[in-house]
Formats: structure tokens, sequence, C-alpha cells
């Protein structure tokens, strides 16, 4: 039996796609093609939401883009979720010690990773800026690792059976390397990757457990690859730990066993 | 022609019920029963939210909970909306200034109110929290006036025909009365009401306009009515309408000649 509603999946897709920079304001039209359905259908689902309050509807341009009620409800799931909400306090925290961006990752259940949340070191001339709300897949980079190093290894084929797809030239493709560079992470606790994902970036991640001992978040510092010398990287790395060893702490994990294994700090 | 599509309407029905603080972690015969629907809908709309991650449902509770893509939706709604993004900055501005706890409002289609941002002072002991997301009816305080008071005279109708609903012993009741004090907040430019809507609680609220010279949002302090002096009402008054004419005036409206009109500092 088919659970899905094809209407209510239709207006998620609209809301994640006004979600996007390039789409964040467009005409019935535009909606309609982009997401290759009947403007008819279309039209029925936007009043839906505007009637809502998700979408608004600008009279004058006659275009579409996110409505109001969506920050209030954005900020309650945030607040609701206390794991997310202790999180998103730890991670300014991590920003300021180690003067890096850094970045609170969550999966998706189609296994993509989604940027809830970002924190910018204060004082600091450079820095990236992440846009929260922006997915990638789950192989390729770092916070993937910490996500997947903690699935079954037999999850692990999934990824690499079809063959693992190459965003720079420093992608690991090959299964047996991957699978590896997983053990790895999962040996010490954290991952680091080196433009593997975006050229020139680099990414500190470690992962947040919840009382099972799932993976639930992952948290990272970014930086310019030829900036982060080996100093800051350790900084961002024990800094990083600490923290997810708080949270992790707090949902109940026994993170101190987990931190004997992988202790790499004297 | 009905435009209404009703698994649309019910999936931001859940959501809504989801986001608020009793309701945030419910079972499927919890949802189904509080909105009156049949529990096989109610599924098939939960499990197509589970999917796009708009929910979230926990395996060993079988509870439903609001999901982690409504994190970053809510902020691109509000990065998206420069106005919002702007006076929320703005907001803390207010908040410091003026010690008081600081409320960003925004009129919903169907005329509650809903509070979109809140800041509150730092370092102040005794202080109001308000919840962002909670709604309230647009008659009745200070939010509500600087919003009806720039609608047309004749759509004031709508609310005093059937007779205007008191929330406090404070509360305008009588219709002449209650156009009068809209009329008084178009001439002055800002609202301030004493324990209209909460008993105890006292509200300044000032109106941002967009360039069509409607108001987009309101901007108000919230201070215990006992604890609010002459001068430090004189204090909200003056921040609140600083930070409004920037934000009207970015918007492209031409606040100086409104201001005129209402101008009461020296």
């Amino acid at each position: 039996m088919v659970y899905e509603v094809p209407s209510v999946a239709l207006a998620a897709r609209i809301l994640k796609l006004l979600s996007r920079y390039k789409y964040r304001d467009c005409t019935l039209t535009e909606i309609a093609e982009r997401l290759s359905v009947s403007k008819t259908t279309c039209l029925r689902v936007l009043r839906t939401l505007e009637r809502e309050d998700f979408v608004r509807f600008n009279p004058e341009t006659k275009r579409y883009s996110l409505g109001p009620y969506l920050i209030p409800l954005g900020n309650r799931a945030a607040e609701l979720n206390q794991r997310i909400a202790s999180a998103m306090a730890e991670l300014r925290v991590v920003a300021e010690k180690t003067a890096l961006t850094s970045v609170l990752v969550q999966r998706l259940r189609d296994d993509r990773l989604i940027y809830i949340a970002s924190a910018e070191p204060p004082d600091v001339r450079v820095r990236i800026t992440v846009s929260v709300g922006q997915q990638f897949p789950i192989t390729g980079g770092a916070f993937g690792k910490c996500f997947l190093a903690y699935d079954e290894e037999s999850a692990w084929r999934r990824w690499t059976a079809g063959g693992l797809k190459a965003f720079t030239p420093n992608t690991i493709v090959d299964p047996e390397r991957f699978e590896e560079s997983l053990r790895e992470v999962r040996r010490k606790g954290y991952a680091v990757t080196h433009a593997e994902l975006t050229s020139g970036i680099s990414a500190v991640a470690v992962p947040i457990f919840n009382r099972a001992g799932q993976v639930e978040l992952v948290m990272a510092c970014l930086a310019v690859t030829s900036q982060l010398n080996e100093e800051r990287e350790q900084c961002a790395i024990s800094q990083l730990r600490a923290s997810a060893a708080r949270l992790s702490e707090w949902s109940g994990y026994p993170i101190s066993m987990e931190r004997k294994d992988g202790e790499l700090d004297p």
C-alpha cells in the first residue's frame, strides 16, 4: 500500500523549491514548469499553502515566496528538539574558540545531508559562509563519513556498489579506500577531509550520538585548506570532540568509553 | 470554485499542532483525534510529511514531532524576506536600548497575529518572555491597533459590528471608543496599551510600512504595567519610532511625511 499523498508531497516540493535562493520569488508558471506539474494542480496547492501562511503571494508581481508562518515553525522545530537547541549553543562556542566557521549537519531521510545551523567566528577577516538549508550528498565529505562510519558495514555497500561519485580530484572513489576511511573515522572518533567535497575547503567533523548510540547530528569546522595548519586542525578536533562529548553525554550515550578508543589528545 | 486541497490543509494543520508545546510529541491517535480526522487519512499525510523530513517519527515511542527540514526552511523564510531580516536586526538594538523585551509581529491571512521574533534585553533580572509562533487576535492590543489603524475605516466595521471581545477588564469593547483609539494610533504613529490584551502587561507598538504604504510588520516593546513609568515609555516610543522609520524608509515608504503628522518628540 502506497502511503504517499501526492498533493502533500507537492506542497513540500514547492516549499523546498522556494527555499532555494534562485527560486525564492516565482510565478505560478515557473513553479509548475520547474516541478513538472500542471498549473491547475500547482495553483490549488499554492492557494492552500497561502491560506495557511506557508507561502505568500504578491498580487503586484504575481509571484510566490516562502510565507511568514514558516519562521515561527522553524524556530519551534529547533526549540522543541532539545538536542538541536543545545547543539546550536555549543556551535557558537566552537566557532569562537576555533575561529572557524562551524556548522551543524543533519541527515535527511533520503540520506542527503543538510546544514541546519551555522556559526561564524567573530573578528575574523576572511570567513567561510554556508547557507543553512543547503543540501549535499552523504558521500564525499567529512560530515557524511561521520554518519556512515557508524552504520552497519553491510550498509556501506549501498554507497560503494554503484561506484562513488567524484566531486573533486581529492574525492575517494575507490570503494575499498572509502570503506577504510570510514573505519578510520570510527577508530578515531572524528573525520578530517581536505577538498574531498569542495575544492580548497577542508572540514573537521565529529558525530553527536543519541541514547541508542546512533549518530543524530554532525558538528564540523570548515576552513580554507591552505589556511588550516596542524595547530589549527588539532584545536578544531579537540574543541569539537569536547562539545560532542558534552552533547552525547547529555543525551545519555556512554561517551567516555567511546572516547578512550579514539583518544588522540595527550 | 474551491481551491482548497484538503490533504495539504491537513498537513499544515498537523505542523501547526505539533508546533504547540503541549502537542510537540504526539501519537497518531492523538493527532487524529485532536484534528477530528480519520486515522487512515492522518497516517497517509504524516507518512508523506515524514518522507519530506517535515515531521519526524520516533519508532521507539511511536510519536511524531516537528522535523528537521523545518529549521532551515524557517531560516530561509526569514533570510529571503529582507524586510524581516532587517527588522530582526533592529529588534535586538531596541531591546538593548530600552531594556525591554521586544517583539516583531506579523499579520496572518485570517487576521490573527503571530510573534515571528523576539529579543530580550541583556542583563535584566525580571524579563518578559514570549513564545515565537504564538498567535493572538488582532483586536484588543497595541500590535493589532497598529495594523488596523491603517486599514480603510470601512474595514473596521468587520471587527466592531459583531461586538468586541473583552480579554481583560481594560479591553476596549465599545465600537466607537475602539474606532477612536485607531484614529489616535494613526494620528500619533504608535500605539500604547495597558493590560488590554493581557492582564498586567503593557505594550508600545509601531507600524513598519512597505513601499505601498501598508503595514507589513509591527514592532513592539513589552513591559510589566507597574514597571513602565513615563520615562521608560517615552524611551520605548522614541527607540521604536526610530527603528521603524529606518525600516520603512529602506523599503521605500516616504516616512518623513508620515512622521510630521504624528511627530510628538521635541
